[in-house]
């Protein structure tokens, strides 16, 4: 199977090769793929991000907590340990957090503690979109938030998150 | 850390490591354990099953849909490849799926396809509590059910899977 499908070619995945292919585009999430199987055919790419999204914001807060937390934390222990998944390591090194130095890593490090410890669930933003300024700028801004605030803000977050490990897969000029 | 828990070290657990134990207590749904974390401390593991099944419940139709594609045709396509996860593996064992006979496996195999292309999701059944023969007889009879029966009955049963593969990391007696 080439790296890349055209969205026919999605359409035409067996249900298993499906999971396989899509089952992290949420991370850690393979429900959301194993939602929207039912929706096929795709016209495109981003009826398929809609429909994920459709069914991210039918969650309860507690579910869409549960999303939130399913995210490593930024350069967090995961990280540390090299056991982030293969999306996620690839997006915070597209967002430079690779090169950060001691001092910022420690002030995200912190930050995050208090970010988790205030709203139960990790800081999460879309590091491709961003670069370790603004997500250093971000987080410290994000934590006057309230907790609606957040998961909100969050949610959009991993939609965002989303729709660039689906362009990852299936480019939109496919 | 030991194989099994007391409700107590459960308590205790950092987040990482609660993911770690509970998160295929729903097959392949970690968002579940994701989501009860924000509601320990748990009082005893029927609890910790109840907040479960109640985020379960909350899901909409579509993801309970999602929960039940989740989970392996039974000895279907994942069990021949043996790339079943060892708590399916084993509960499929338990029901005496793997001595079945070549007539058996071929009308399992035919009546789940039939299941699957009537639902869209696959026949879920608590495969410990019952046998090859209670397995055989329920799929041709729940055939006959509308789509609505089938998702309440297949949930029911996810939440008995469930229930055993928490009592096997926190037994009720501890």
């Amino acid at each position: 199977m080439s790296d890349v499908l055209t969205i026919s070619q999605v359409n035409e995945l067996n249900y298993e090769d499906f999971i396989g292919r899509f089952g992290n585009v949420i991370e850690h999430c393979s429900i959301c793929a194993a939602v929207v199987w039912r929706f096929r055919p795709f016209h495109d790419v981003h009826h398929l991000h809609q429909e994920i999204c459709s069914f991210v914001d039918l969650l309860p807060d507690t579910g869409k907590e549960g999303v939130l937390r399913l995210l490593p934390d930024l350069t967090g222990r995961l990280a540390e340990l090299d056991r982030l998944t293969q999306e996620s390591a690839a997006e915070q090194k597209a967002a430079g957090l690779d090169t950060m130095t001691p001092e910022e890593k420690q002030l995200l490090k912190d930050t995050n503690a208090k970010y988790r410890d205030k709203f139960g669930f990790p800081f999460v933003i879309c590091a491709r979109q961003n670069k370790k300024e603004a997500i250093l700028k971000g987080i410290v801004e994000r934590l006057e938030h309230s907790a609606t605030e957040e998961l909100n803000i969050g949610i959009e977050e991993v939609k965002k998150i989303c729709m660039l490990r689906l362009l990852s897969i299936v480019p939109d000029d496919k």
